[in-house]
Formats: structure tokens, C-alpha cells, sequence
């Protein structure tokens, strides 16, 4: 019986996970749920899996929680709660599904203590790959990616040895606006970039894929979970996102991942690694997923991919800040505060002040951070790049 | 430095085989050269890499040849010159790129006696591959596929445990036929199935590409090979063969292996296993590779496909009964004496008289595939099916 602590459980990833949790009920345990606001689902989730504790984003949502729950359950809240139930000695796997640089805590608490993590939160890499990875070598702890591309490379990788491999190749759908010529991208609105044409994501990562910032960050999560260095990381566009990602061996042969665009899959990758189990869901079908084609990212139309592999070239603090200034810049997109073209200017003045800050610890990562998501508000505000 | 008897030497795969050793001289060491008949270019290769032994088709070749080789090289000849080479105690790997079933002899042998061998002759799988493979469990001796297909799986399969494999995907191009009307296909010529769409081989290879009898054999070799059931051996047509072949996990997951279609690639994986090493040849461009596409075969106008499976799941003789009446009708088919839809008539008529012979020991098997081409020639002589 595998105890998991499932961290943003009300969220995509999250809802995912417990589905797979669902179909083996034999070999998984909800050890914790944790969860935003969206208490109404958290509830459900409770009834059904009755973890021993729940933590939620604040004391308020904490409160109005607690008289809710039956008296045996723990209630938590804010980081504290999230990282008290990523080290708890009872979880087995810490399945890590937090929206945004907020994944990093839990996740450091996870492998600070040795527990394996199902990583969903690429920022927490991003933000703090260096220094996570490191830790994790010393503790033991196996960080197994469940974003369908590193999962498909770590699928790639059973039996490989690393220093055998040239190249990752990161498969990207070229998100909504791969037509879409360069003059009318700055119209896009919120909606528009919303309509992802494969994968079924949370609101952040699906505009992130709209601007090919999603795959810049992912680049640099490759580097931090595989060692490769950004010029052995090559990115390239498949529309049907059929083939997940490839690994290019240094005597010339190619391995792919394939299969059908549903999450669960590379969750239950990672919540049955090193085995796997037989899945329930419908199997992928090579003759009906139609023809397979790669093109090469444009990287003047979706300047987010450059900046991203530029941040990773120019490493300390630089992929954080990259990482910060694009949530905040998203999340005035969404709010209709920034235009679509706005997002990649606004990250490359943040990084040009702050990507050369001190990063030889997680803290100065993570003041280095702040101080990006507190300069790129002021950069909105004053709407020099909007 | 890596010993190697080069079986085949002036075929094809013993080409290829050369290229691959002449790219890497400080590794591997050209021990034993074996051909048939073509002394010439032997008489090249030999000056070239200096082996210790060479043996040819028979008594008269051997007799050509002694006159124009240094006075120590050894000249051995036919079926025991091959199998002495193969179980030469000085051989590191034997590389087995005999045509036909002829291959079984010093594949036999080498396995036999716990070499290692790099096999591009599948017919020694078809024939005896009960026999082979038990036989290398006990002595320990590795079969590794030069084959692209099986070569692929073996890539797909590192680091994957077999009972948490699905299905095998075996890809097939289609061969030049694969679009060409039913009723046309009773008059294909030689010169028109010996044009291949997309790789480059010997003759019987490549009309077994076109009547699809090739892909049959490849199920029963990766039956052998791998140990899976025949209902778990899927054939997918993919006219371009950039995939070489797919694996099927339990849990859904695809793995693929992807290339340029060049020989001396599965043929370097084969010699350097376990290590990978760097590859001279062009890299593979996935976006210059062009679209991928699968589709289903046509088992009503490639019955050969179907023929084999059939032998496969009836087991004992019938799969070297199927490959001896292939080997003899292909024969006829390519001097003319055949037309292209009785090749699969004759196969048929052949394993229906010996398919179920005894199959108990090698000696049964070889008696059986004696017994098949006996029986095949003389239903072409008759005339009865062509």
C-alpha cells in the first residue's frame, strides 16, 4: 500500500491522480489531500478518500473548512501546511500537482527528507532545479516528472546509459497560434489562447503553451532532471502531440514515447515506477492517430522559447526570474491588464534587471523571486511594455 | 578488441558489416571472413582485414582462392567451415549474415559453445529457433538482432521487464506492392519486386519484402527472439520505415525506435552492445523526416503474412516447412519458373503436407526443411500451382 500526500488536489493533475488512485484501490492510500479554495471539491475528495490530513491555502479557508470535516481529519493551511504534509513520515510518494513557483516548498520538504516525488509543477525545477537536484542526490529522493514530455524522456531513458545520449528532443503542440501569422498575434485574447488543440490543462499552463513559454520551462526542467546541457535539448513542433517526446543516442538512433494526450497515463507512470500496471483507460491505437509530422519551432513569432533557453544558458537566478515575471505577466493576460505580446517583453526587462542576482542558495532564489514578481508588477503598473 | 567472424562477408549485411569495422579500427579485429562464391571482392576484403581463417562454399572455391592468399590464412569450406569459424574459441562475436537457412549451421554453433551473435539471418530463428533459443540460456550466449525491426525492439525493450510488455509492433514499408490492385499482382515481374521502396538489400530479402513473407518471418523471429505469443505480435505498415519498430506496455505506453533506414546502424548497435557508441554516419532529422504514417496490412493480398502467423500458432515443423517452400519458391519466382501470386500457393501446399512433421530435436527440424524444399521443387516441376 503506496500512501500518497496529493498536493493541488482540486486541480487538474490532482483530480487525475485520485482517478488513477480509484482504479487500484488495493495499492494506494490518501495519506493528504491538499488543496486552494475550491473547498466544495476538496469536501467530495475527503468523503471519498478520507486522508488522515488536509491543508488549504489560507487560515480563512482553513476555518471554514474545519467544522466541515469529521474531528479525526487535520486541517492545515498556507505553506507551513503544504510543507508539513510533504516531509510527514507516513507518505510514501508526494504527488506534487501546486500551480506555480508555491510547488517549490512542498517539493523541497519532499526531497529534503528522502520521499520519492511525482513532480506535475515544472516551476519548482525551473525556480530551483540546481539546488533541488543536488539535495536530492544526498538524500536518495527520486524525482520522477509526470509532465508528459519528461515523463516520455524517463520513459525513453529506462536502460540508457545518460552519458550515451546526445540529445533530449521535446515534442511541443505549437500550441493554438502555430498559423497564426506573427502581425495578428498581438489581438490574441484570453479565450482565444485558452483553446488548446490537444491537451485538456489548468488555465496557467495552456497559455504558457499558447506563448511556448510552457516548453522554454520545460527545456530548463529537462536540464535539471536529466543533466543535459541546453544545447543538447532540442525542441520541435508535433501538432497531434502523439509522440511525447524522443531521445536522440549518440550512435544516431531515436527513441520516442508515444501514446494517447490523457495525463493519467504518465501519473500512473510515476505513481507505479519502477513497475507498471495495466491501465484501464482506452489503448492508443498508432493506424487511427494519423500521420505523425515535426517542424521546427519559430522562434521570432514566440519569442518566450528564446528567452527561456537564453534564462538556462545564462543560469543563476536568471531561469527564476524568467519563471516569475511570466506568472505575473499571465496573470495580467488573463485579467485583461496585458496584451499577448506584452507577456515576452515584460519577462525579457524583468530578467534584464534581475537575471544576474545571487542564486547559491534556495533563498536567494527565492528573494530573487519576489523581487521579479515585485518589479514586473510595478513594470505593469507603469505600463512601459504593456 | 573485439574478435569478430564475419559470416556473409560479401553480402550485403557482411558489407555493411566491414563499414562499420573499418570506422573503428582500434576496436574490433576481422578474425574469420566467410563467403560463398563472390572470390573477388573476398579477395579484397581479405587483403584489407588480414583475418586469420576464410572459408567459402565448397571444395572448388577453396581451391580458387588458396592460390591467391598468403600461405597463412586457413581456407576452409561449406557447412563445416562455417560452423568451425562460428565456434572458434578465439571469436568474440560472430556476425551471421548468411542468406537462407544454411545461416542455422554456424548460428548452431555458435550459441553452442556461449559466442555471442549478431544475427541477420532470420531463417536460423524461423527453422530453429526452439532449439537456438534454449540452447543460449544454458550457454549464455546473447542473440542480438541485426535485423532493423528486431534490432528496434531490442532498443525498445532495454530497461523494460517482459511480462510488463503488451505487444511487440513490428513495422513493415508495405514493400513496392502496397498500393498496387489485387488483380494486377499475379503479374509482377523479378525486376519490378526487386525495386524496394525504402531500403536496400539482397534479393530474397527483398522479394520477401514484397510479398510481405519477409514480415512474416520477422513475427516468428520475434516470437523467438523476445518470447511473446504470436496474438502479441502486432504488423503495422509504415511505408516510409523511419519507425523501426513500436513496443506496446501494459500500461498503455508506446516506445519506438526511429532512424535512417542504413543497415549499419542495428549492425554497429550489434557489435558495440552493451555500450552504445558515437555513429559516423549522417544523424537522423526527425523534421526532414516527413510525415509517419500506419496503416493496417492487407492480409487478403499479402497472404504470406497470414501464412506465417498460421505456422507460428500451429508451431512444430510448420514455420521451417514455411520458410524452406519460401526459400525454393522464390527461387523459381526470380529465374522465372514462378509467378508472383504463386508464391504463396506453393508455400501453402508445402506446409500442408509437412507442417505437422516432427519437430522434436534440430535434426527433426532439418529433416523437416529437407523435406519441404524436396517436396516444393517438385510441385513446381509438376506445375501444379503456378
Amino acid at each position: 500500500m503506496k500512501q500518497l500526500a496529493v498536493l493541488g488536489s482540486t486541480g487538474s493533475i490532482g483530480r487525475s491522480t485520485l482517478d488513477v488512485v480509484t482504479s487500484r484501490p488495493d495499492a494506494f492510500r490518501v495519506f493528504a489531500l491538499a488543496a486552494g479554495r475550491n473547498l466544495d471539491l476538496l469536501l467530495e475528495q475527503v468523503a471519498l478518500f478520507r486522508p488522515r490530513i488536509v491543508t488549504v491555502a489560507d487560515a480563512s479557508a482553513a476555518d471554514e473548512i474545519t467544522g466541515r470535516l469529521d474531528a479525526d481529519i487535520r486541517v492545515l493551511h498556507g505553506i507551513d501546511g503544504l510543507v508539513e504534509v510533504a516531509r510527514h513520515p507516513e507518505v510514501d510518494l508526494v504527488v506534487c500537482g501546486v500551480v506555480g513557483a508555491l510547488g517549490l516548498h512542498p517539493t523541497w520538504a519532499a526531497v529534503d527528507v528522502g520521499h520519492n516525488v511525482a513532480l506535475a509543477n515544472k516551476e519548482a525545477l525551473v525556480v530551483g532545479g540546481a539546488h533541488l537536484t543536488a539535495r536530492a542526490r544526498e538524500t536518495g529522493s527520486v524525482i520522477l516528472p509526470v509532465d508528459s514530455e519528461h515523463n516520455a524522456l524517463h520513459q525513453c531513458l529506462r536502460g540508457e546509459a545518460i552519458e550515451e545520449v546526445k540529445k533530449l528532443w521535446l515534442t511541443a503542440s505549437g500550441g493554438p497560434f502555430r498559423r497564426r501569422p506573427a502581425e495578428t498575434l498581438a489581438d490574441v485574447t484570453p479565450e482565444e489562447a485558452l483553446r488548446h488543440p490537444t491537451w485538456k490543462m489548468g488555465r496557467k499552463i495552456t497559455i504558457d503553451s499558447a506563448t511556448l513559454m510552457n516548453k522554454g520551462l520545460e527545456v530548463i526542467e529537462a536540464h535539471w532532471l536529466f543533466g543535459l546541457d541546453a544545447d543538447r535539448i532540442e525542441v520541435v513542433v508535433h501538432p497531434t502531440s502523439v509522440v511525447h517526446s524522443m531521445i536522440e543516442l549518440v550512435d544516431g538512433s531515436f527513441k520516442a514515447q508515444l501514446g494517447v494526450t490523457d495525463m493519467r497515463h504518465p501519473i500512473q507512470y510515476a505513481l507505479t515506477w519502477p513497475q507498471r500496471w495495466a491501465s484501464a483507460l482506452p489503448p492508443f491505437d498508432p493506424v487511427a492517430a494519423g500521420p505523425l509530422e515535426f517542424e521546427r519551432p519559430d522562434l521570432e513569432r514566440f519569442p518566450c522559447l528564446a528567452l527561456a533557453y537564453r534564462a538556462l544558458k545564462d543560469g543563476g537566478a536568471a531561469p527564476a526570474v524568467l519563471n516569475a515575471a511570466n506568472e505575473v505577466a499571465v496573470e495580467a493576460f488573463l485579467e485583461g491588464r496585458l496584451g499577448f505580446a506584452g507577456i515576452p517583453r515584460t519577462i525579457e526587462a524583468a530578467v534584464e534587471r534581475h537575471g544576474g542576482d545571487a542564486a547559491d542558495s534556495l533563498e536567494d532564489v527565492l528573494a530573487a523571486d519576489a523581487r521579479a514578481r515585485a518589479t514586473t508588477v510595478r513594470l505593469l503598473k507603469e505600463g512601459v511594455r504593456t
